[in-house]
């Protein structure tokens, strides 16, 4: 744990080394942040964090999905996860899904993509196995705007905690 | 070397594979271009990735340099450079520098950082390392604004060459 007193000295190297992928695979992100030190604390790190992804153009946050790898998906199963998502779908039960289970979350991620352009992105510590196993049927059904509205909501709920998890909260509370 | 038709054939998985790092560490931008294919031709995939680095925020267009490696850096002595970078930095002459050369360039790149926020970033490819010191030396002198434009204009150079080392030109002039 580090405070926010600690993150305002980073230089832009550092903060990225360390707040890089706090958005999966987007570095981007976090660079784009550091520009907005000094932060009060935790809470305002998440705020630059969510602005900066509400910012993006229509295909950048569509991009900011499409680097998510799928839930228990081939990069999964082939050990190639980041550590912090690794972590995270351990959490959700989902290394631990029956044979019916993987086919049937395989099957419904393809279906997603294929609908969508982009991956099915759920904050996967919040949920269990089986929640993201109907969410992802339930969310089948949207249409793509109000999906990609969606998957950025979980985009920056993952993006709070992995926050939290590096952040020493300072007598602030979070917001989730 | 593969087709535009294969590049069109590709989902975003194989696509963020094939060109996450045509602009360095920004798989994001790759991810956002996708989503303009089919692509007429290697020139028209050039043009998609300059104009969606173009649509980024302010912030974010900084952050593109952001995320770029100090020529002759802290990361290319330790080894740790994509292996585009490495071979565009050796291709300068940048892992052959003189002791006299390299605390030249390490002195001007921290006043360049510092200065600006960013580091300075050039197409090695297409300058030698005199060429490339006296460079970093007359673009310290530039405003911030200024030297954004310039950054990413190095970048789309770069870019350029990147996508032309993967994808064959079919009869299009590179514009390069």
């Amino acid at each position: 744990m580090i405070t926010v007193t600690e993150v305002n000295q980073m230089d832009y190297e550092q903060f990225i080394e360390r707040f890089g992928n706090v958005v999966e695979h987007c570095p981007l992100v976090a660079g784009a942040v550091w520009a907005s030190r000094p932060f009060a604390d935790v809470n305002d790190m998440f705020e630059c964090f969510g602005t900066f992804l509400d910012s993006l153009p229509y295909h950048g946050r569509q991009a900011v999905l499409r680097v998510h790898p799928d839930l228990a998906g081939r990069m999964a199963q082939q050990g190639v996860l980041t550590s912090e998502s690794a972590d995270e779908q351990r959490s959700a039960g989902l290394t631990d899904l029956t044979e019916e289970e993987l086919q049937q979350v395989t099957e419904r991620n393809q279906r997603y993509r294929a609908k969508f352009g982009f991956p099915f992105v759920v904050c996967a510590r919040q949920n269990k196995k089986e929640a993201i196993l109907s969410g992802l049927e339930q969310r089948l059904k949207s249409d793509d705007d109000d999906e990609l509205r969606t998957g950025l909501a979980e985009v920056k709920k993952i993006c709070c905690l992995r926050l939290l998890d590096i952040v020493d909260r300072e007598g602030c509370e979070a917001r989730l």
